[in-house]
């Protein structure tokens, strides 16, 4: 039996009927129209043809009263894991996004292997959909792309495919030191303090943090220490709400090259307008700007351990009346901060700390005490690079991929993006009480790309003064009137619909 | 806001993601072939657009640390309880159970009203299932046929029929006396012997109770106070596996007629001889015979107030040795045991200490000791007594009904018959994990009912010495060789397959 890190285990804890913490990623085929005619079928049966499983898709949790939670290998029912499903008439979006959702708030079996795969039949363009529902104890995004990777080929005549639960991927994690109790991890963060060269920066991080928390040190505080309480900010019921959306990545790609910033700026930014716009026309846009959670990768590239190996990155978003360009400055000017912040005190102890600060506040949810302690962040927005070039399964085209995480206790919202095949794809996940119109987010964030890459592209090129000094550009943005693109705020929400 | 009865609110005590508590019939319709086209459609919109909801389709649970839990009405979400579902291809038997099972092994959401229609579409026979999910906290078998008679048509040009969320048929229950906890039913109890006519029935009915559980009085125990342990008594894992059966009526009734037996009569006798041959294929007979939980009703006609009104009556099954007519007289003389004893000491009593038997049982299940305790009964096996005629709905003719009900904690197996239009509608309902070929069960059933209407047939005709001298039946019947059709344990079991 494999042991379980901290990490993994938290997944257990923080979960609940209402937030199962499984990570539900979708993609969609589109077989030639020759093989169309019961491909659906086919690929179950396929699929069950396929009856070895291995590691971790053998796993089952074994929980410990002492904290010491472990992996125990069994014996697959593959019959139970593996579903064949349909949507109903008329077999469009629509009645995919009920379907899923529906699997999507229902917790996986801790008895059994933390997975199901749906091969999903019924959609009247004859695309068939391969749904995927997998524990984040076991899988986050980066390791779920090593899975695709790997079962996904990259020619339509590839026929010797294998599924993603008879890859050999997995790296055994070491036996010690991991434990599920956060006494544990305490200890831990105490002996990774005794190591005399973390000291230092462990004693100004806590500084930070716990200043922060007390209201001392407001100024020297670059990123976040608490988030505006927001409607949401609650614990999700159980239906969810999802939507998706696809865009070009060169379109993406091409703001970044206008305006510098990287992939994750630009989805933050969007992000930002589209939920500027999308609270307002409720008035429950909050008095201060959303703290987004971005967990950062921090796995090394070619490991494919099992545990989740990242870092919870606090990014401030900003206020309503900025225009889109200084906006995305501001946000890139923020992830930065953040980014440099888990340099600076090294990521095994930002993360200890920042494990520590979401779990407070998870914990916090699971007992319905969202509403007495400050939230740490209103969101989740989170990016995983994917496949650059077009895959296929048994023959089909992937034309679509739609990332779908969880919702964590006190949160109902998740954005996720996902790049595969020059597409950005983006998938929100929403809490079906407080966000029943996701729909209309995901709109809201395409319509933010496009004022974003209209602002970029209609801006003043770039001088040979920024070019060459550009020490010295703040003083000439200085010289402006309205440096920052400040609007009169009255305009702006004539503006909103 | 009412209060929930003790019963009612035991139903949540128990309930777990292993064994959630509701009931889930499913109604087969079919529509005329000039309607089929888009039929599922028509009816899912149809039902869309009844959005009044009344109680207690309204209602949601709300729990309190003091044990008064209540019921709170509350706006309700139609498109969350409503759903649009479908079969995968080949659309048959087989998808549609897969189907059901997956949505019988989920929990409602407790945070909203307690209950999920499906209307399920693709089945390659162009019927239309509506498949009900119903928590058993507010309605039971015979409630829920009361709700069918009242939403299905008796004609099929009957077009203006009200779905069950419209029917105010809920006659409010008292305020006083009711409570959710084990320590004020106790109160109750107490209360109710205080009257001092109970007194010496309690005292008695106590005195066997406690006496034959601490092994005295053996001989005078006439129902069984423990179940031998068997397969079925393991606390059921999250997956179900799910089988139908349709009998004729007449059949059955016949058989009553020859032998004087009842409808519950033979269901059981038949229940019994089907396990018999099932669990012997695996070599997993219990050397005792099985104990049935079979809910009495003592709910009086017309009487459609929303909470349980059954008395759990315990039925000892027979050894393996006898031959089918036997076997049903001694069943016959056990279920009128039963029913005397609940006689005996007035309903009410019977029913408080039944529960708290069970209730010790389920808890412990919950709570998995239910290997440590002896259990109280192997199975349930529940009927309820339906409509006589064809029915409609939306003018599709109602062709087949299947009972679907719970797995309380520590039990493994229930088998529910529903008598519809001069059917009996049997639903076979097991743990995935202890009965994956549940389809096997079905068929021994139907494969005994056979046996027992060849040996009711084929039995000699009632002699005037029975039917005059009936006192002396018992001695004119030990002057045969075999009195009770004992035959050889060897060649019973070769006779197995």
């Amino acid at each position: 039996m494999q042991t379980m890190n901290f990490m993994d285990s938290m997944f257990f804890f923080i979960e609940s009927a209402q937030t199962p913490m499984h990570v539900t990623p979708l993609l969609v085929l589109k077989p030639d129209p020759e093989h169309r005619e019961g491909f659906g079928v086919s690929l179950y049966r396929k699929l069950q043809s396929k009856t070895t499983v291995v590691a971790p898709f053998n796993w089952r949790p074994r929980f410990s009263l002492t904290g010491k939670h472990r992996w125990q290998e069994v014996a697959v029912d593959l019959g139970y894991h593996l579903r064949f499903a349909a949507v109903p008439a008329p077999g469009r979006q629509a009645q995919l996004n009920e379907l899923i959702c529906r699997i999507q708030s229902q917790p996986l079996d801790r008895t059994r292997p933390l997975w199901e795969l749906y091969v999903i039949d019924g959609m009247s363009d004859g695309t068939v959909v391969l749904y995927m529902k997998l524990h984040h104890a076991l899988f986050d995004g980066t390791r779920i792309n090593g899975y695709a990777r790997k079962m996904l080929t990259q020619s339509p005549v590839h026929n010797d495919w294998v599924p993603i639960w008879q890859h050999e991927v997995y790296a055994p994690q070491p036996e010690a030191p991991s434990s599920g109790r956060l006494r544990t991890s305490l200890e831990a963060l105490g002996n990774t303090l005794t190591q005399a060269r973390m000291l230092p920066q462990a004693m100004r991080l806590g500084a930070r943090v716990f200043g922060g928390a007390l209201g001392m040190l407001p100024k020297r505080s670059k990123t976040p220490l608490t988030a505006p309480r927001s409607v949401l900010n609650t614990t999700p019921a159980r239906g969810r709400s999802f939507a998706s959306q696809q865009w070009s990545l060169e379109r993406v790609r091409a703001i970044g090259k206008l305006t510098g910033a990287s992939f994750n700026d630009i989805i933050l930014t969007c992000g930002d307008m589209a939920l500027q716009r999308y609270l307002s026309r409720n008035h429950r846009l909050p008095d201060k700007p959303l703290v987004v959670l971005m967990p950062m990768n921090v796995r090394q590239p070619g490991d494919m351990t099992s545990n989740n190996q990242f870092v919870p990155g606090l990014v401030e978003l900003q206020p309503p009346e900025l225009l889109p360009l200084p906006r995305l400055k501001r946000i890139q000017a923020a992830a930065t901060d953040t980014k440099n912040e888990i340099r600076e005190f090294s990521p095994a102890l930002y993360e200890k700390y920042g494990v520590l600060m979401q779990a407070v506040s998870m914990i916090a949810g699971k007992y319905g005490l969202e509403s007495k302690l400050p939230a740490s962040s209103n969101l989740v927005i989170s990016t995983v690079p994917g496949l650059a070039e077009v895959r296929y399964l048994m023959g089909a085209e992937v034309v679509q991929v739609a990332p779908m995480s969880a919702l964590p206790p006190g949160q109902c919202l998740n954005i996720s993006a996902y790049t595969y095949n020059g597409k950005v794809c983006l998938g929100f996940l929403g809490c079906r009480k407080v966000l029943p119109d996701i729909g209309l987010l995901a709109n809201d964030m395409d319509r933010a790309l496009d004022e974003l890459e209209l602002a970029a592209l209609t801006q003043p090129k770039t001088s040979l003064f920024d070019r060459y000094l550009p020490h010295l550009a703040n003083k000439r943005v200085s010289l402006h009137s309205n440096p920052e693109g400040v609007i009169l705020k009255q305009r702006q929400s004539t503006g909103v619909r």
